[in-house]
This record gives C-alpha cells, sequence and structure tokens, in this order.
C-alpha cells in the first residue's frame, strides 16, 4: 500500500487515476480547487475510507508524507485556461514547484503530467520527444503552453540540481467520461450539440486533424512511468538514445482523424441525431495539426493504446447522455 | 521628479540605469540580492540623497509607490545561471509576478527586460520579433531561457487581464563598464584572459558570430520605451503590423563579428599582450548564431545603436584593467 497525492485529483484525468490507485490497495488524496475539477466525478469515491479529498490550491504550499506525488492541477482547456490566463500560468509553475518542493523534502516520487501544447504549432510532424516545439510567447494561447513549458524545465532542473526522481508525460488530445461538459473541446463540444440536436461547429475548414486518446489508455502509461525502475528506466532511455537526465514521454493516440471525420463519426452514434455542421473561423495561435510520436513509449514501456476511437465514443456519448 | 525601481539596480546593466535616471533628476531605487550585482558598481551613487539601495531579493514579495518600475533582476550569464538553475527561474519568474503585482496595485509603468535567448538556437536569421524560437525546455539553458520566456507570458497577460503598462524589451549580447569580471561570456572572458596574457579559450571553431551591444546604446533604447506615450505606442505599432497587445522591442547592434575576429580585437587592443587562442568543444545547446533584427525599434523609437565595437572594447578594457 503506497500513500498517494494527486493534484488535480477531482478533475477529470484526476477522478480517473484516483479511483485505479484506490483499486490497487492504496491510500488516495485527491487535492483540488474545484475550479475545473467537479466533486461529482468523485462522490464514489467518498465513502472509501482509504480515499481523502483536500479542498485546496496548488498554488499554495502544502504538506504531507507521500510515497508517490502525482501532479494534474491546471485548467486545461482553452475555454477554461483563458478564462484567467494569469491564474492559469501561476497554477502551472507555482503548482509543480509546491510539489517539487515537497518531493525534495519528502523524498516522493512524482509524476508531471506535461502536455503536447508545449510542441505548440509544430513544424515537425509527427511530434516525437527531441522536437522543441514552435510557441509564441505573448500569444492567447501562451498561459497554458508556456507555463506548461517552463514547468518541465523546473522539473528538469529540480531534478539535475536535487536529485528529485521526477518523470514526465506529454499529454495529447485525451476524452472519456468525467470530462468537463463545458471543457469547450472538440469532442465534449460535438457530443453535447449532437445530444442536443444543434449545429455542430466546426473552426476552420475541419481539415485540421487530431488525435484522441481514452482516457483508461492514458492512465494505464501513467502507472507505467510511475512504476518502472529509476536505474532501469534511466539505463533504458539511454539506450534508446534519448539524451536527457530526465524522462519524458508522449502520452497519445496516433490514430489521426479530422475535425470533419469526427463530427460525422458523432453525429452517426447518437440516435436520430437532426444535427448539421457548420463552419466558423478559426481562433488565432490554433495548431493546424497535431500527432504523437509514441515510439519512446512502446519500446521502452511496452504501451500502446488500446481503446479505439468508436469504443471510446459510445462510453462518452453514455456519460454526456446524463447532461442532455 | 519621478519615482523609480529598478530591480537588479547593483548590476552591470542596473548601475548604468540607476546613473541615467539619477542624471535626469528622479529619485531611484536600486534593489538587488547582490547575487551577480555588485555593490562597486552603485559606489559613487549612494552619496546621492536621491539614491536608495535596498537589500532584498525579488522573488520574495515588496511593496513601495513607484511611477516607473524596471525589472532587471536575473543571473543574465550561462555561468553564473546555472549556478542554481532552480533559483534562476524561480528568479524570473516569481520576480516579474511580483513587479506586476505591485504595478498593478500602484500603477506603475513597467519595463521588463527580456532576452535574446528566448529565441533560443534560432531556426530564422536575423531574429524579428516575430520569431516564436526554437528552445529545448529540458536543457542546460533551460532555467534561463525557459523562465524568461514564461516571464514575457505574465506581462503579457497582466496586460490583457489587468491593463498594466508593461513594455519590453528582448536584449542581445551587451557589455562594457560594470561587467562581472568573471561574467564568463565572451567579452569578458577575452579581456580578462588577454590582460593577464593568458590564451584565449574560444568554444568551438570561432566561426559562430555574435552581435555586441554597447550598455549606453541599450540605456537609451530602454529610456525611450518607457517615455513613449501609450497610446501612441499601440498606434504607432499597428501601424507597423505588430500584431499583439504588448509591446517588445529586439534592442541589439547587428553589427555581426564572429568569435574569432573579437578574440583578434581583443588582443591587438592591449599593449605587449601575448595570448594565444586555444580551442575547446562547444557547450550543449549554444546557439550558433544570432543577430538582432532591429528594424522595429529603428522605425517607431528612431534608435539605433550608436557606439562601435572599437570604441566599446577601449572603454571596457579599461574599466577591467582595474582588476588586473
Amino acid at each position: 500500500m503506497k500513500k498517494i497525492l494527486i493534484t488535480g485529483g477531482a478533475g477529470f484525468l484526476g477522478s480517473h487515476l484516483s479511483k485505479r490507485m484506490l483499486e490497487e490497495g492504496n491510500e488516495v488524496t485527491a487535492m483540488d480547487n474545484l475550479f475545473t475539477g467537479n466533486k461529482s466525478n468523485i462522490y464514489d469515491l467518498l465513502a472509501d475510507p482509504k480515499f481523502s479529498f483536500i479542498l485546496h490550491d496548488v498554488t499554495q504550499p502544502f504538506w504531507g508524507q507521500f510515497d508517490e506525488i502525482y501532479n494534474l492541477a491546471c485548467p486545461a482547456s482553452p475555454i477554461h485556461y483563458q478564462k484567467n490566463p494569469v491564474e492559469t500560468i501561476r497554477t502551472s509553475f507555482l503548482g509543480i514547484m509546491n510539489v517539487l518542493e515537497l518531493a525534495l523534502k519528502t523524498k516522493a516520487k512524482v509524476i508531471h503530467t506535461s502536455t503536447s501544447e508545449i510542441y505548440g504549432d509544430p513544424l515537425e510532424h509527427p511530434q516525437n520527444e527531441k522536437y522543441w516545439g514552435n510557441v509564441n510567447t505573448i500569444g492567447i494561447r501562451s498561459c497554458y503552453d508556456e507555463g506548461k513549458r517552463c514547468a518541465e524545465t523546473l522539473c528538469a532542473d529540480y531534478a539535475r540540481e536535487y536529485g528529485v526522481d521526477v518523470r514526465m508525460l506529454r499529454i495529447f488530445n485525451t476524452y472519456g467520461p468525467n470530462m468537463h461538459p463545458k471543457d469547450g473541446r472538440v469532442i465534449s463540444n460535438f457530443i453535447m450539440q449532437a445530444l442536443h440536436n444543434k449545429d455542430i461547429t466546426i473552426y476552420g475548414d475541419g481539415s485540421q486533424t487530431r488525435s484522441f486518446q481514452y482516457v483508461e489508455d492514458l492512465v494505464n502509461a501513467i502507472r507505467l512511468i510511475m512504476d518502472y525502475d529509476k536505474k532501469e528506466l534511466k539505463k533504458k532511455l539511454d539506450d534508446y538514445g534519448w539524451d536527457s537526465d530526465i524522462p519524458v514521454f508522449n502520452v497519445g493516440n496516433p490514430d489521426e482523424f479530422t475535425i470533419r471525420e469526427l463530427a460525422e463519426k458523432v453525429v452517426k452514434m447518437i440516435p436520430d441525431c437532426t444535427s448539421k455542421v457548420s463552419y466558423e473561423n478559426l481562433p488565432s495561435d490554433d495548431p493546424k495539426r497535431r500527432r504523437p510520436d509514441i515510439s519512446m513509449a512502446k519500446e521502452i514501456l511496452g504501451w500502446e493504446p488500446k481503446i479505439k476511437l468508436d469504443q471510446g465514443l459510445v462510453n462518452t456519448i453514455e456519460y454526456f447522455s446524463k447532461f442532455k
């Protein structure tokens, strides 16, 4: 039994990870400020004596003795993170700083969830972990993109300077039950619009592609990365040719779909849906295309996504139906 | 008479700016933690009743009523900023955050000094302000590069979200009297080596180029940017085609010299110097080439560097001679 802290533990991903860690017999503390997290995501966990919920903002220091810390706290959808850009970047930077300080003092292991957004509007395709990214420092998305880039840097520096055991994932588009219904991103938008027979809004001409990862696949990757023996992981990464002291894995589903294809799938899956597609202008700095190169995770972790988009959409539509 | 706060006021640039602001009749508070700043840089200012020195670390909140704040605090040379990477990135992020919070509450105007390092190892040459940069988030230089990138983002977000009047400069290589003699960068290295008749160390083959700006030119640019009327500046930037809400100017000297040329100049300028050139490996992530495109500063501010390298080197060698 391990003592686990999950920041952002009442969020979309955090609630799934909390559940998994409890199922594996651990003691789980979920910390969340409930800005985008939602207590309803963890209603079914609250009765478990091994589960604790703490209402706390990760930008404020905190204390506790944990074996493992999973840093998930940060608004992740543009509609949320652009609501209060200063708080977004503060959450990203101060959050991981507080986690790393705690880890340093208590020798906890850390997983930090970074994001494909650190690649910005990539000039290489698909992106592997060695790609440095293409991000506008002063654009309207930069509160998230730069905040997350800087968080990676902090992780690397605490690892190198103080020996904190921190492992990172760069998470690509992920979906599934417990997504915020007003998440504002394409999957939740399309499903909610289709469930209400409203027009499905495509920004741009719909030819831009995205890859979609089902949340269960992501939880599997997180577990594999955390459990890897530190020395063995270092050796495997060296052999692979990863020329950094810090483990960073792309985690996403490389199957690529155009936004238009996604819209068509969703409409087909919902019985009697009469939604049509409407087109609007692409927002500033929106990446045209993004797909993970997951070779490193495949090779080293033996991980790859298992859930096909059609299957994942069925589960997600079922979840969203309760908001109909 | 204006009330001025200069963070990093005892540093290389800060001491020159403090002096200039006093000469213009203002009341100047220089704040510095003296990590790379040096009180000897401001010995000649301390007797001036309009000058105050505060020993304070910019990462800790501070308070004061100022008309203008110049945020200069951050170790800027690799040898210093890599000494304690975690403190470097904290200084960069928390420093500007504290400045912006103070500016928000007191309506002070802010100049933030960013850096050409935000362009990383640029894929475009020369760099204009619209270039997004090429930076490794987890490299050994990233504590500075990403810290400064994230600081730009914070400035942009405080400007957009809260209306803080903040203007930025991206400063390219600058040199002159009051540079740290152990700054570790090429000009101080070469001069100190030549003054002691030691071998002049070139990293790589010396064909990489740099541009060198004399500190007086930089101080002129800072003053011009701060004094510009906000509305007029916005209009000029719009007319120029700058598609952002926040003013950012490259400030540097576009005259390009190879490192080898610089070494030869320095040796020639020091009488009886017998130094030879030796070559060592280029450190990881070192940019091969960097030169500012200063069209925007020229067009909008009517600014361009006036001091030629030969002239600037004479003054700088004279300054360094006292450490001989």
